[in-house]
């Protein structure tokens, strides 16, 4: 057996799990921020809750199989859908607009590369209950809030957004079929760097209306306009730009779409979403408006690493107790009191000889060592803060549980020795 | 289409949410107080790593398929093979011993019922390098600490602990051969409540030996005597005590064992672990000794239930906007604003008529209104504490991205009403 996780697969060892974790705390904190509340749905469900209402795309990407009790299951490849047929079960209870917010982990079978692999963890922030497009403000605000939390700013990223509304009316007027739009916006959604001649090829009679769709400006919607106004306001104006090659590829948008891009344009997008005021009345809930976005942890944690930030960093404990032998059991009844009273305290649970523990004490990066050694027995021990090897003095005061039993108390040796 | 997920599947709306979420603070903040890191693997590996370590109950009750590339693979149904793949790949870059800990969430086709669904998250923690019982000591601790985080302690629930080595020998003594050993373990695993007639049917001679190790003392392992010891010294001695029931179901445990129960004996086992220290040389890994314990959310969700401890609850915002129709752009600045503050701040994006405003404001559970109405173009608010009604003024001071912008300050009104 090789130490390899599946082909698209990741594994979180501790460094990369705090990146991830910096991650989900910004995502979490700029959501209760903005006043979503998180839920989380099950990874696996019925396989028709995605054949019938993502598109094509999702469909051939899936992970699905029979389960033992013979139905068709798959693992959720978006979070969508769960989001909508959770909402249409309780949103009686719940006062609109509804605002919830979750950070799922998602299933496609795709060909891994750079930004995408075949599982990754997704911000997804969604509104029902609203049909104004103020929704879409208080999502693209909450989206960038949690970017600036992360250190990104509208020097780095661009929010573009566009109107599938408004591509609707123009393949109608330009003689598209219903059933032909769907595969029409795909085709749209996929345009990004294609030559003139590509485009000719793939579009025929569209492609110069399509162009002209792009480069004028003369389509600007009521929506995105209202929309850029809040944005203002809120102050991330100059976040976001009207951009119509946006397009989005799930069949389910019906009205503003929007997309989150690298400024330097190198990357896939970090984010998007849009308006499905549909979705929830198809799968067979009530006729609500929605809105909603998703962000990927995937290209977001590549942005993070082009602009050198750092999202989160391993702790180390804040003491490690070293002791000598003869003292171990006084150092266990130390390890426990000070965790109880909220410290995050380390020790080698072998006490092996002193410069061994303290060595480990380094390279486990602890704030401080606590030392135990034979004057332990009338209350005196050490502290020595391990990056600068400065040294104090503390007295054990016994057992007290939760409550500090040194004085100074561990919080207040920097101040000491200070 | 149903609201309902599949069957023993879960979802989780905001207020269970935030009792699950009050559940993972506290194995995380035990987790952190003790050393432990955190790490995350794959939800879906191959095959092989289960069929050919984790025993048989385990693969029968396995979420298992081929994916389009035509592997076998399967949905984790336990994090230790994970663990030990991610520990074989990369243990040399970390110091002996590996103390990490996981949240995972697993999977199990097994029949849903009370504390027992398709899925669940299991807290795992694990040591590895450490050969002496003080890692199972290390480990109860930890597991111990978490539990009183939530406001459970050593009336509540019992630590049992056993010697998979001790039952080893005692079955080689009674002629059981090395192959039908893990067999004859999982026949003892499932005999609670089982009649003597029925454990009779089941272990055959072996009966009357197995229930006089079961009721007599003398078998006390010095590595029992060890971790006792040890938890005294740190605070849990009267959590545990010795069981010889306990053998607990996979094959690779190899010594010491050890399952956490409420004193009542109502539910099935709150968390269960032990010591595998051939696993990682099985996995073609190196020969380090481990050991570790997993405690799954749903039982410990059942106990806490019947406790009446409510391990998290849903949280308001801090503010919640109220404002006439005409000052809706300065509320969105000033929404914008107390945001990038760090203040929690909703309102309703339609800005609504000001009563069914400030009804929102309480239905959603907001601490506070702030009241924007015809006087803030003068830099005059009003706030509101929603749950007394008692009201007072603040000056609006302007945009000021990362500090406060409002005088008196939000986190000061209490102050100022008091």
């Amino acid at each position: 057996m090789t130490g390899q996780p599946l082909p698209g697969f990741r594994d979180f060892y501790p460094p990369e799990h705090a990146s991830l974790r910096g991650i989900f705390s910004a995502w979490r904190e700029a959501s209760r921020r903005s006043g979503f509340s998180e839920y989380e749905g099950p990874e696996l469900e019925s396989l028709e809750l995605y054949t019938e209402k993502s598109g094509d795309e999702i469909v051939g990407q899936l992970y699905h199989f029979k389960d033992k009790g013979d139905r068709e299951v798959a693992l959720r490849p978006e979070m969508t859908p769960t989001f909508a047929r959770m909402v249409a079960g309780q949103h009686r209870n719940y006062k609109k607009p509804i605002k919830w917010f979750s950070i799922p982990r998602l299933f496609r079978y795709e060909r891994p590369q750079r930004g995408r692999h075949r599982e990754h963890y997704q911000w997804n922030c969604d509104i029902v209950g609203e049909r104004s497009p103020c929704a879409e403000a208080e999502l693209i605000a909450t989206l960038c809030l949690g970017l600036s939390l992360l250190g990104l700013g509208s020097k780095d990223v661009v929010v573009k957004m566009s109107d599938r509304g408004w591509w609707d009316r123009f393949l109608e007027k330009h003689g598209v079929k219903e059933e032909n739009k769907p595969g029409v916006l795909r085709v749209l959604d996929r345009l990004e760097g294609a030559t003139p001649e590509q485009r000719k090829e793939k579009l025929g009679a569209l492609a110069k209306p399509v162009e002209e769709a792009w480069e004028g400006n003369v389509h600007d919607s009521e929506a995105l306009g209202e929309i850029k106004s809040a944005l203002g306001k809120m102050g991330y104006g100059n976040w976001c730009e009207t951009d119509f090659r946006i397009v989005r590829g799930l069949a389910y948008y019906t009205g503003v779409v929007f997309e989150v891009h690298d400024r330097a344009g190198k990357l896939r997008a970090v984010a998007g979403g849009g308006r499905y005021d549909d979705l929830l009345k198809k799968l067979g809930g009530e006729d609500l408006p929605a809105t909603g976005f998703g962000m990927g942890d995937a290209v977001l944690g590549e942005l993070l690493r082009d602009k050198k930030i750092e999202s989160g960093k391993q702790e180390g404990a804040d003491l490690f107790v070293v002791a000598e032998g003869a003292e171990k059991d006084l150092a266990l009844s130390m390890v426990g009191s000070l965790r109880r009273a909220g410290f995050a305290v380390d020790y080698e649970p072998g006490f092996p000889k002193w410069g061994k523990q303290l060595e480990l004490a380094e390279a486990k990066g602890a704030r401080w060592a606590l030392l135990v050694g034979r004057e332990a027995k009338d209350g005196k021990v050490g502290f020595k803060e391990i990056s600068t090897r400065r040294q104090g003095e503390a007295r054990w005061i016994g057992q007290k549980d939760g409550s500090i039993c040194l004085e100074p108390s561990p919080g207040d040796w920097a101040k000491v020795l200070a």
